[in-house]
């Protein structure tokens, strides 16, 4: 079984210049990996034309999927769904479909031109309905167009995830420790050194109540899976208080 | 005066698996953009060696500077520091410097291999300091790298931007409306059309008191952002209620 990968193509000035803080990279990831989908690679691009047609023609080739976040709204520097077209040397117009859903929600008289904007959709692509807003997000081969708002994403990659070829389920299992990292860090060393399928994580914490280091085992055979976490466990019991998490 | 632009590279598998939320992306662009730092592009990354010296050697010439967070801890999956070196050409040792700094905070027969790892520091780079852990991270031509802890990456950014040369500030205007962006679009348009040195952005928003936009203003000249935001006052202000936000 072939490994099924994404990245994510996050657009917008808001995020980079930080007056936004980006809810929707950390969501995406989760889900994907929840149904064995990899992301592999996050971009935050600004609002440039160029920019975002070199990016997504990039990942498109390198990824199995590509799901863009924002500028598909209304307003002038909404650009996605132009730079979409020509990263795939399409047209782009008007799609009646399209049109209906923002009627859904528009009433006609305020169906504006900026508001028509929102139906113009690369030819060739499928649209993606949403509950939220109406404005419907659109495939085009392998890339996913979404809006920006999170929940309106949210809606859309609920359909999205649906459409998408899912891989074998990445397992992982957390080891809360209250251990310093460097005290374990040989131990894990020598532990990651019998096993290729298992991957282990090692990310330190400092909270109001101490410190100590979050293990992250990952894998997609459950049994290899636990059988290295209880190595883990067994290994480290002798240093500190040592907890296995469930394997999600 | 030439633009400063800055590019993050987050580092970490934790981040794309959603395990993790990244908290530093959005920390580090507030902080850049406010001293005049434009933040062009944020890449998240794998703990994979050849993507992340992949990614160093593409963005540190495309920007004045890249900063690094994540992977340079003292487990077996902190790749980062052998990547730069790689990156760089350069060798990578034990820095006596680095060493001192840990034993500010490690007791001597704590320091075993695996924090030593900490003190590996690529030839020619310059520590940056951290209050926090003390373990340091480092610099090398214009990249600056950094831990992925959240308090640790924001100590060693304060030493950061005072290396930084700066550059003129972007102000910016939020102009808060209550007003669907399908209403205001043909204005902003046409407003936008009017000015090459202010960027006007405009962010849907909605919550349990309603929807309506948030229309962002973006300039080097306060008097020119001050003019346009108060044209965007004036005009739509006729549809809905206008509040313009202090220019930060």
């Amino acid at each position: 079984m072939t490994d099924i990968t994404a990245s994510i193509i996050v657009i917008g000035d808001e995020i980079l210049s930080g007056r936004t803080k980006d809810k929707n990279i950390g969501y995406i990831a989760e889900l994907l990996t929840k149904i064995g989908v990899n992301v592999m690679e996050v971009r935050v691009v600004p609002d440039k034309e160029e920019k975002i047609i070199n990016t997504l023609n990039q990942l498109r080739k390198e990824y199995t999927y590509v799901l863009t976040t924002g500028g598909i709204g209304p307003t002038h520097d909404a650009l996605t769904a132009d730079c979409v077209a020509k990263a795939f040397n399409v047209e782009i117009s008007e799609n009646n479909e399209a049109i209906k859903m923002l009627l859904e929600r528009i009433p006609l008289k305020d169906l504006n031109d900026s508001r028509r904007r929102m139906a113009r959709i690369p030819h060739g692509a499928k649209l993606i309905e949403n509950s939220v807003s109406k404005a419907p997000g659109f495939q085009i081969g392998n890339v996913f167009v979404m809006a920006g708002v999170p929940t309106v994403m949210q809606a859309m990659l609920d359909v999205i995830i649906k459409r998408m070829e899912t891989g074998q389920k990445l397992f992982s299992c957390n080891i809360l420790t209250d251990i310093k990292e460097g005290d374990i860090a040989d131990i894990l060393r020598s532990i990651q050194g019998r096993t290729e399928t298992v991957s282990i994580g090692s990310y330190p914490y400092y909270n109001d109540n101490g410190y100590g280091a979050n293990i992250v085992c990952r894998g997609k055979n459950i049994d290899e899976l636990k059988s290295i976490a209880s190595i883990i466990k067994n290994d480290l019991s002798e240093i500190g208080n040592v907890e296995i998490g469930e394997i999600l």
